[in-house]
């Protein structure tokens, strides 16, 4: 019959990404690993490294952008806005430092190489931007996201991401020979404004209008169909004034978070559950271990992997410490993973031709290390804390 | 900041078609008419036929058949496959009659125009297939799946789309001048076995062997993972097997469906809402009034649309004259739209050269319109038929 292998190719990969995410994810539970961990490796399996039966490809890309927006949309309708601006100031300092750090010891490392000053801060780059999806994740699923560390790291996550958007602006300005000072503060002050505007008011004002919009609709699942224009209008907001545009999936989750009910919640679990292992392997896809058949660079890989990992606890660590050692360090723990983050940063530097290939095959290695590292240390972290009843966050009802 | 008209083009895209199709949506629930007419007809608005500001691409395609895939799913999950069955003679006869006059009708009109033969017999293959879809997101949205007459539209959709596929397997071997005679028999055979396979004994297997397995499965909501990798895996399987994903889709929920419970109906029905309008704005995008502005064309149209209308009514509907008029012409009215099926197969034609740019367009033309006039006819067949507490199918809880 005609066209049947092009019919074939979405179900095919749908299944194969889908079915491996969720056997690998169900064996590292059974090993008392957390489950996010398969998921990413089942990426590493398929992709390049390992099989090679699934390339990264624009639809891939697509699904795995639908994963992380439901993901952190969901994650923002956990949380209050006044919880996460309770955590305000730590968040601020555990956020400045945890981007000081690892942009100074990438810098640095790589200028010990010996590779040339562009490409050493756009390695210092790529290392500051935590990838809060794989936390929130991890958080949501274990039932954490009620923990003050919990809404630290969400807090801090995104001013991280706001942060990081400013530095690799500024490291592509150096690249292209050229600050725009103007065009930074501009964008640095509407982040600002934004972020907090929709932190401070969203959920006060939804409050009042969703309950009224609703009243006036005939069609079905209004509420939930509301919820979903303003998730894709404000991730489209954020990209348009210059932050990512899972920062404004999170805070339309947070501007909802006190006008959904429990349906709306549940058809939002159902497409972040869906789509969540699209983004996950998605990560692990993107490693090619051929690239590390050098010794040299394995071992840049590993010192760069190393510092990523210290950096953000010493520095998110050190930011959150009056909150005590043990909330200390889980705040440090859960802000290590760099993820799809890290590696936008080292394709955009690819791209602009100021990093070379090894290089990039480094920090997407990076990204790929901390992502797996991080949810064990996270469970170790957490253990003892009390979870929270498993069907109030996003778990069986 | 770098690549921010690349980011923001998911999504752009997201908002747009998903705010449209509500919006349209809502509109047309206001005038009295289904809100599934709305989400079509932004489409239209939002194609090249009038405000160009979406076109067709393969993002759209993935995000479509997701939606089409999802909804099939979540229908199947709604009937019972014995019910199914129980109307299955009267559904073969319905399908059997759908086809052959749809088919004669249009190889006669064109025939009559004076186009070649091959081109003949492709405008009456495009004829032939229903899109189950329209319909069944009709019924599912009002309520109406328990019916008779909605059972037995669902049961011959999946026979008339086993039936479509060889007319088209049939058309395109003519075309390609020489016809498998063997081949086309295997696919006939196989599909039939899959599928009836399926219906009569999925749901019976799945009943003991779901439990079983989600008892030994640590990880979160396992039956809702279960079921996404049934629903992906038989969607693949129909694709090979030479049928349609969405057959496929619709038996792995037709499977599920004594196995499932609230919860997998509810996270299924999210990510069914989410993506639905993509496959309804979808068919709306592919029309392009431009192609109509030739005085000829536009006759033509119109009266392959009227051929298309009336020979389903008056062949569905003398197949189920037996269970009274009224169902008998829910039943016509209900196979009428052919949607998306029907550009399925104008493409491939003009992929293999054998119908040209205005017969295309002609086709078009006729799944658009079959696919918008059929649900505000079903409203008006459907009047009096008690509805459904929503609460029981895919509405508010």
């Amino acid at each position: 019959l005609p066209s049947n292998a092009a019919a074939a190719q979405l179900p095919l990969v749908l299944l194969l990404i889908f079915g491996t995410a969720k056997l690998l994810a169900e064996l590292c539970e059974r090993i008392g690993q957390p489950g996010i961990v398969g998921e990413i490796v089942a990426g590493v399996l398929l992709g390049p490294s390992v099989l090679n039966w699934v390339q990264p490809n624009d639809v891939l890309t697509v699904l795995s952008e639908l994963g992380v927006m439901f993901l952190l949309f969901r994650v923002g309708m956990e949380v209050r806005a006044s919880e996460l601006l309770g955590v305000g100031r730590t968040a601020l300092i555990v956020a400045l430092a945890g981007v000081a750090l690892p942009f100074f010891a990438g810098w640095l490392i790589m200028a010990i190489v010996g590779v040339s000053r562009t490409e050493a801060i756009f390695v210092g780059a790529a290392m500051v931007a935590t990838s809060v999806g794989i936390t929130a994740q991890f958080l949501g699923a274990k039932g954490l996201l009620q923990e003050r560390a919990s809404k630290t790291i969400l807090a801090a996550a995104v001013i991280d991401d706001v942060l990081g958007l400013l530095v690799l602006a500024v490291v592509t300005n150096v690249a292209e020979g050229q600050v725009n000072v103007i065009g930074l503060l501009t964008t640095a002050v509407v982040a600002c404004l934004f972020t907090v505007g929709i932190a401070k008011f969203g959920s006060r004002a939804l409050k009042h209008v969703v309950p009224k919009i609703e009243q006036r609709l005939s069609e079905r699942e209004a509420r939930f169909n509301l919820a979903i224009i303003a998730l894709f209008a404000l991730s489209l907001l954020a990209v348009y004034i210059g932050i990512a545009a899972i920062v404004g999936a999170f805070l339309a989750g947070l501007a909802f978070s006190e006008s959904v009910d429990r349906r709306v919640k549940d058809l939002t679990h159902g497409v972040a559950e869906v789509f969540v292992p699209f983004f996950l392997a998605g990560i692990g896809l993107e490693l090619r271990l051929s690239d590390f058949s050098e010794g040299r660079i394995l071992l840049l890989s590993a010192v760069i992997t190393a510092a990523a990992l210290i950096t953000k606890l010493i520095g998110c660590g050190i930011g959150s410490l009056h909150f005590g050692r043990s909330d200390a360090l889980r705040v440090g723990i859960g802000m290590m993973p760099r993820g799809e983050v890290g590696m936008v940063v080292a394709q955009i530097g690819l791209s602009l031709g100021v990093i070379e290939k090894p290089v990039y095959g480094v920090i997407v290695f990076m990204a790929v290390a901390t992502t797996v590292l991080a949810p064990p240390f996270l469970s170790l972290a957490f253990r003892g804390c009390k979870q929270k009843a498993a069907e109030e966050e996003f778990s069986l009802a």
